[in-house]
């Protein structure tokens, strides 16, 4: 098992773009959208696919599973089985030492939304974070991607 | 994608074990028992472990994703992350050249309940049966796993 550390803020400007280092599409569906038993399809490029189980959230922390499948496999499963509602977004990556410094950026039915994920490797969650990250949305989950999913065509602002 | 073609039948004597050439015990629960998108945990042997995806049924074939994963993590979304209600059977594989024959004697909240089910490699369904299986129970999603599960204590008997 892996354990997800996390924590997730809105980004209101546009000053993060000067620190993204890759950019990378992400296709994403849920076969189950229950928090305590999350299950996505991800389908990354066009070119990767993964299978991700998620259990419960406690604190900043929750128990993950991600395996590796064919592409064509999380394409399948993406476009036939998944549950209607799913997620579009530019993944950009921001690069930092001390933590994994995302700005999720979506499209379609949540389009104008933006979010920040900083996933924390080490022990530490003291780092300095970056000054353009707006409000902290940790633990909300109805910023889960699963609750997102769930709620397509929602209008939400990059600030709230 | 592999194509899970199959039927199913209760299977009311002994005279069935007379024919078994391997047995497995299985233990499985779900992260989705929604028949349209079935997510299956399961270990076999207590050692091997496999995340599986089904879709819909139609007719007697359905869409299916196997992938191994490690025992430790099938033990793990098993004990922690899947829904209440499990399946403990011991699977036992009887010989075929034209068809796989499995036979599942359930155990714990399904004791007494023996299915087995036919799984066809080839394009014909029309080899002859052994006259040992009872009434069919193909489509009829009572039988499914993921619906026996959900009903945990239910009195089953082999032949309803």
């Amino acid at each position: 098992m892996g354990v997800e550390r996390e924590r997730k803020f809105l980004v209101p400007g546009d000053e993060w773009r000067a620190e993204v280092v890759s950019v990378h599409r992400i296709r994403q569906g849920f076969l189950s959208t229950d928090l305590r038993r999350v299950v996505r399809v991800r389908v990354v490029d066009d070119n990767a696919g993964y299978l991700t189980v998620k259990g419960a959230r406690h604190g900043i922390s929750r128990a993950e599973y991600e395996y590796p499948v064919p592409v064509a496999d999380a394409v399948e499963m993406l476009e036939r089985l998944c549950l209607p509602g799913r997620i579009d977004k530019l993944r950009h990556v921001c690069g930092s030492e001390h933590y994994e410094l995302i700005v999720d950026e979506f499209g379609g039915d949540h389009q104008g939304l933006v979010l920040a994920e900083v996933e924390y490797h080490g022990e530490s969650t003291e780092a300095a974070l970056p000054g353009w990250l707006g409000t902290e949305v940790t633990g909300d989950d109805r910023y889960s991607n699963a609750a997102l999913a769930a709620r397509p065509g929602t209008d939400e602002g990059s600030t709230p």
